[in-house]
């Protein structure tokens, strides 16, 4: 054994301060919009809904923030997390590439999202808020701010898309279990879910759909936030942690990727192990740095570069970001964490200035390469995770047919514990891919016509 | 901060043996009995559904026995497990105690059982078995060896308790994830299942059925062995992994526990924990070691040191154990992995010998316990686990009234994840304790009547 299989940090080893990617990309972010005067918002504008300390990070243009030490003791429960060398995949592949995975499947939610929600309950404790909402989509996001809600005092609201809350109940009992309430959106605890309800009581719904009714009910009851598990630039910021651990990681085995892969909904997992080589790449480095999002979502790849409004219901402000319409509905893909019409700011400026690439895969393919991991390297994906396994297998077989010896660093998102009713219909073959067609999305973005273009 | 938070090991500082207790037993183990002769069985008993390999470390006096190379590299999937100190529940508890555990949720799997599946496939392939049998109560066992089974590549078969199967649908999908067949037990797949099957068409099942089901398809198939989650002392030697890692991290922050506990349904995970320690404690070291088990099956609390057979149709040898008798059939808890009629003779033995003592408690005890562990230290626990953490609390508790400065080390023996369906009986009130009358207890031994005492 050249290196070991595992490289664990000492939690003494972890990283102090976030890093803040807008301190360094070549051509700035564009603002977000007022969607009625097409202005810059100001942080008056979102008052109503987070809290001015996040706010704050939300603009910030510092390159390091430091992570509070109460965040820090409370991701301490569950990071460092491990780095590992998928060993047992390459050698079923042949591949002469190594293929290294963060594993971010080890917080009690199971995902990466704990690494924000963490400090958004801390700083929304702070500011003195007293209760959350929030939505979720497969439901690791609303596990993850549950959990962190639970660890600094706050309530918690959580409304999950309901093809998600049906295919993964014991997700609403996860969120139960630390002390959250979880109802399926649309609901009828909104006025936006009771009009939509009225309209297609058989909805499936839709993270922007469930983003309208978390955002209505936060502004509507007093002393409540909401919270975002994505998109937003601090939610990127807090994820950081994740690239900054591998690079320390990777620097004590003296390896440095020449792919990064993750998979991108949002973009929050993406950022997390992606942003720090950006840094490095910025600063000249060669790196391969690859978001994967489903086919029956493809944002970054079909979609064009606009001013869209996050959530269906056009109460959010103005984003400049990939989207295919704020009223695209997704296919039933069962990578509920990949189902959103936008993508974060950050990531659709990272693809702009060519910094990044993108990919889209479809979920046959994906659930495949899921198998074939857990049959090697045991644990099960979630299948957001699946996306960045299927990319990383691809680049570890065109490193077989080059004869390089490439090395691959893939965020592993999730587990797959909660999400196995994907697995069964994979397994029994009643799984399909969906077609697009273009029809579909310029319906969509028809509706964003007569609003600002970026 | 005085000492971090957690202890990790790197894998090279992982144990490179087993730890066999049975060199250091000051009475020994009485042998399994032949139950139509009354004699010592010997190896050619066992042959029919063991491998010799794994018969020889079940009879072996050696005290450390090697891990082979392929096991060690298949355990570093997941090992060594991380030492957590768990600070939030002190705190919660207001506590002067030292509360630390050993996290063995973090294998794929999600227990502590691969640490012996690993093993059993691997010295049955080299044996030259091809497909493998077994029970499971709530499906850790089930999942751990399909997991193993993969890992060194034979065709693995899984009788699941029928109450279990029902209660956590989702493991059998891990089982078939990692390409294993799972069926409810009683099944009609076996002669034994179908005539109780017969019996009693509506019966909750047992490990004891399932036991003689996988037993009976062993024996029936060919290239076929079973393979035991618990109760046999190679299991025990396999599990000490667990003691022996916890020891290596303790000595790193100079800790020294004064109390281990482990919950026990067939000894494997207390075993896993405790044996290091007691060995330490045969040397004169001052530990108090606790095994924990529900009151709705208290084998080691109310129930004789017996010879009884292993499983409910007779087919085992006869062991020296603590039992309630093997045609007993607990009440449906949801710890479904202490719901095994009798005990590991190693723990009995140790039990005989006050080197260990044993509590029962009953499940509303355990799940009210299991809630503040979510609600402090965030990951959830499984039903079994949580009778360990009732004990550490009470532990705590008591350490407090004392005024003492106690360290509590507890085996953190799997997560929850596959189990919601019991904190949701728990938190909406459903659930029950379990009276357990003498008679059911003297009904169930008076079968034993005509076989040898110990």
């Amino acid at each position: 054994m050249d290196t070991p299989t595992k490289v664990i940090l000492d939690e003494r080893e972890m990283p102090r301060q976030w890093y803040n990617i807008l301190a360094d990309l070549p051509h700035g972010l564009r603002p977000p919009l007022h969607p009625a005067t097409g202005k810059p918002i100001n942080a008056a504008d979102l008052a109503a809904i987070f809290p001015e300390n996040l706010i704050e990070q939300e603009v910030s243009q510092q390159r390091w923030i430091d992570i509070p030490e109460p965040v820090l003791e409370a991701l301490w429960l569950y990071r460092p997390s491990p780095l590992v060398r998928a060993r047992r995949l390459e050698q079923a592949l042949g591949t002469p590439a190594k293929i290294y995975y963060k594993n971010e499947g080890v917080s009690p939610a199971g995902s990466h999202k704990p690494n924000t929600a963490l400090p958004q309950a801390y700083y929304n404790k702070v500011f003195g808020t007293r209760r959350l909402t929030t939505e979720t989509g497969a439901g690791q996001w609303g596990c993850a701010l549950a959990f962190a809600c639970q660890q600094f005092g706050l309530e918690c609201k959580v409304y999950m898309v309901r093809i998600s809350f049906d295919q993964k109940p014991f997700r609403k009992l996860m969120m139960q279990t630390w002390g959250a309430s979880c109802v399926p959106s649309p609901s009828m605890d909104t006025r936006t879910g009771r009009e939509i309800l009225a309209k297609a009581p058989d909805t499936p719904g839709s993270l922007g759909i469930a983003i309208s009714e978390a955002v209505e009910d936060a502004v509507q009851t007093p002393q409540t936030k909401y919270a975002l598990g994505s998109v937003l630039n601090h939610v990127m910021l807090h994820q950081t942690v994740i690239g900054l651990e591998a690079q320390k990681q990777m620097a004590k085995i003296s390896a440095y990727p020449d792919v990064v892969v993750a998979c991108a909904g949002g973009g929050s997992n993406f950022c997390g192990i992606a942003l720090p080589y950006v840094r490095d790449k910025i600063h000249g480095k060669a790196v391969q740095i690859i978001a994967v999002e489903p086919t029956a979502c493809p944002t970054m790849t079909r979609a064009p570069f606009v001013y869209d409004f996050g959530d269906t219901a056009k109460t959010t402000p103005l984003l400049p970001m990939h989207s295919l319409g704020h009223g695209f509905m997704p296919a039933p893909v069962h990578a509920g964490g990949l189902r959103y019409h936008g993508m974060a700011p950050i990531v659709s400026q990272l693809l702009i200035d060519k910094l990044i690439e993108a990919r889209a895969y479809p979920q046959l393919k994906c659930y495949a390469a899921a198998m074939l991991w857990c049959r090697t390297e045991g644990f099960i994906p979630a299948p957001e995770t699946s996306h960045a396994i299927a990319v990383a297998i691809d680049e570890a077989q065109r490193a077989k047919e080059e004869g390089k010896e490439k090395t691959i660093l893939l965020c592993w998102s999730g587990h797959g514990l909660m999400d196995l009713k994907g697995y069964e219909a994979y397994m029994s073959g009643k799984l399909t891919d969906y077609d697009l067609p273009q029809e579909d999305i310029d319906r969509a973005l028809a509706e964003l016509r007569d609003y600002p273009k970026p």
